[in-house]
């Protein structure tokens, strides 16, 4: 057994069976084992970014991380926007990055980069393999970091110890980590609080944002003087028909910070704080009102839904969650124009019980939230770390681990251009994917943040540098190139005929909406 | 002026006139600064990869850096492998970051990341500016840092920093920075031992690869017992009809190896000691002859060309160069059947005068080096830093270096998907690049070094993971979806037509070859 070997062994026996990968010469004895390792299924990815991005998507949805395969330093560069996506969304990847010999190290050879330094910043946890002995102990080392972060964890392996002889793999350990209690005592003290001096409010995120917690979350919401809400990008939420509801914080900083006016307590339910993504000149980066305390029921990495429980058993026992959202109705007019919201409308109409919608939308999803809010029972997953070219990898990955799950993706024109390549894969799979390029030709975000941030006449919002406009951008070719059957609508019955016809025939496919500029 | 004029300012004032950007929200002060700033002119990409890929062949070709302006941490990793290649063939780039205001920082929004940390492993040079009042002389630095290297070097920008008034222009240094002389004692001292013990073998590399160097290189080419070489991987190799010959180190490592066997002693002119790219097991990495001493007459940065001629003059003195290649020949037969072999001879052949040829044919440019030596008078621009995905952004930057020049690139499927949107600012531009895509339909150079490392009958070497055949990629399909005219040629004759149309034509063009796999 070489280190390779030890460590294709070691990633199957602890749970991990999928791998993305992108290898290059440095990978080969590393390609080897994966290829030859039972139950360990690698995929092909045409850039490093389809590769973590998928990896990405299979964390949230798969419970069990799966791993990408990159090349060396730059290989390695190219993933880090979706492993940084990740991070944020707390999936658990494990990347293995194959490096050049240890006996090479130092002599200049054109790839040569320090890798470890460079995973550093996008990884909650790096190694680098120190021999074919340890091969297999550092790989179940990487494996349950990237558990127990959740995030993505980089084991770096040198060409040599891969090819080396005197590797081990490391058996399963006991039970797979979870995530942390959180002590009752803290429960306690803020149910004891909050019946003492109501008026706070409870914000709702990571793991909490699936049917239990959400139940909890809804019985807490019919506690007086308590708001609760969901956070405004989520990893994995459940919603629709059937599923209890409970309302989201606006993506729009300025509704969201308007949300949050008056509201001096804000207790975090496996959420972060929240804050503006960007800053803007005289305007305080965090949401929350000023002087509002915020404190944490559950932190990132702990159980939220287990707290979140616990609470609506002390502040609601006995209460139940107000009516779940009502059964699914088409939002949309068959007359209607095709702008955004009908668009999203339709989209969200046509989804099928039990999809994945896949939301980078972004500056066309503002109708989003209302338009799923009472649609098929779904999972929605939103680009939480706002590194865009996450959304049609982030598909690959939920594809791979929910097999049946038919896919949405809702995609942007700037955005999908970052991964592309992706559309391959997911045909070269047969994914159940269906994805609709939302084309208004721009980066319409910019625009309107410049008009936001530098004035509404600024003549930077009418910079050629937010126009996608010269030459248009022809997704459809550009899908069929990739071996996706795409099509283009032209009207709001035309995209929902698209739908209806994608979703029900197997494999991916792609539809194009033209959209007015912003 | 605020932060961001300043920047903008003093990055023309010190002679960079061009920025390849892919900004986003907190860069919005510097777009509007780059914009309004005569003189400076921004072009759109759609990737980061794009931007820093075409920067690099803008400093290779046009002697001074461009900027590059990109998103955060995100966007910088996504724009690394190309800096990467950047530093290798030291080409001088300045990268702008923004970054999230300081205001903001350690808020947790979601594109935080240690910015600084990121650009560390690929940059020369790493400053993050303080203050407005800073940001100009920050800027200059930059510049001066960028040519003194030279290199990429990065600038991180906080929004802030970038919106606040107290900038100032810092004014145009003196002479710009220039490669450091060598020392006459050491050109002497080695003209002294190479009298004394002939033998040794002279590696010319860098700058040291156009006319004058070349001419000096070829001079000593002519002295009894001294071997002469180019490096395998130039930045810029001047070659062709006219130009004097030196002969060039082979890519391969084991015909390098072969070459330098009983060369005891390698004298470097602005190359680095040749190593293999990758290791291989029981294989030493340095690709001299074991104890071969190795010394330089000229280190990476010093001017390699004056120290030639200088070591010419005291070696040769009133020898002249062997006559330089002969006049270019057609070297393909028009019923040729269109393999690798004959498509580089095509395209070598088709090249005119002046033109560019940027090569990332990778495993399928074997035939390239003989081809090229007697094509007409051309510039030469390799892969260095073997981060695949640069060739399609290069042209871009070499093309509005070297306006008038016609680029000719040659391209890898696989490589050409890493940054297949440069071929969109290509159009944008209306830039004379032919692409030529070498489509074999698989990662062929994974097959054949899994041959070498693996053995010959390695069933690795039939990996799905190195097939890029199911489905098999459209490239005239994205060609034409990213607006660039787009032909397949079938035949050695139908490859040359489609050349001379693509070459007559203004704007760019993509030509498809499908070869058979290796």
């Amino acid at each position: 057994v070489n280190g390779a070997a030890a460590i294709a062994g070691s990633l199957r026996a602890h749970g991990v069976g999928l791998c993305f990968a992108n290898p290059g010469t440095s990978e080969l004895h590393l390609v080897e084992a994966f290829e030859s390792t039972p139950g360990l299924r690698s995929v092909l990815c045409l850039f490093e970014g389809v590769a973590t991005g998928a990896a990405g998507g299979f964390g949230r949805m798969g419970g069990v991380p799966a791993a990408t395969l990159l090349h060396q330093g730059a290989g390695l560069a190219n993933g880090m926007a979706n492993l940084h996506n990740a991070g944020r969304a707390a999936s658990p990847v494990v990347t293995v990055v194959g490096d050049g010999a240890t006996s090479h190290a130092g002599l200049g050879a054109p790839l040569e980069s320090d890798v470890a330094a460079l995973a550093a910043p996008m990884s909650r946890w790096v190694r680098t393999a120190g021999s074919a002995a340890t091969a297999g102990s550092d790989t179940a080392a990487a494996v349950s970091a990237a558990r127990r972060a959740p995030g993505p964890v980089t084991l770096v392996v040198p060409a040599d110890v891969a090819w080396s002889e005197g590797g081990v793999v490391c058996p399963p350990g006991s039970a797979p980590d979870v995530a942390a209690s959180v002590p009752a005592g803290r429960v306690e003290a803020i149910a004891r609080s909050l019946r003492e001096r109501p008026g706070a409010a409870l914000l709702v995120g990571g793991g909490a944002l699936r049917g239990p917690g959400l139940a909890a979350a809804a019985r807490l919401a019919r506690v007086a003087g308590l708001t609760v809400l969901a956070e405004a990008f989520p990893a994995r939420l459940e919603q629709g028909a059937g599923v209890p509801a409970v309302e989201r914080l606006s993506g729009d900083p300025g509704r969201a910070r308007g949300r949050l006016t008056g509201i001096d307590r804000l207790i975090l339910a496996g959420a972060r704080a929240p804050v503006a993504a960007f800053a803007q000149p005289g305007t305080p980066g965090a949401l929350t009102a000023p002087g509002c305390v915020i404190e944490a029921l559950a932190a990132p990495g702990e159980d939220a839904t287990a707290a979140l429980q616990g609470l609506a058993e002390l502040l609601a026992p006995g209460v139940r969650a107000r009516p779940a959202n009502p059964v699914a109705t088409t939002a949309w007019a068959p007359g209607s124009a095709l702008d955004a919201a009908t668009a999203v409308q339709v989209v969200a109409a046509a989804l099928p019980e039990g999809a994945i919608l896949v939301d980078e939308s972004n500056s066309s999803g503002a109708a989003l939230p209302a338009a799923t809010a009472a649609a098929a029972p779904h999972d929605l997953l939103a680009v939480c770390g706002f590194a865009i070219g996450e959304g049609l990898p982030l598909s690959i990955g939920a594809a791979l681990a929910s097999p049946g799950r038919p896919i949405v993706c809702l995609e942007s024109d700037g955005s999908a251009m970052y991964t592309l390549s992706a559309l391959w894969t997911q045909a070269r799979e047969g994914l159940d994917i269906t994805t609709v390029v939302l084309d208004n030709g721009g980066y319409s975000i910019l625009r309107r943040e410049s008009r936001r941030t530098l004035g509404a006449g600024t003549p930077t919002a009418g910079s050629p540098l937010f126009d996608l406009g010269g030459p248009r951008l022809d997704f459809a070719a550009l899908g069929a190139g990739l071996g996706v059957p795409s099509a283009r609508a032209a009207t709001a019955a035309e995209l929902d005929l698209q739908l209806k016809r994608a979703l029900a025939e197997p494999g991916p496919h792609l539809v194009v909406v033209s959209l007015p500029s912003l």
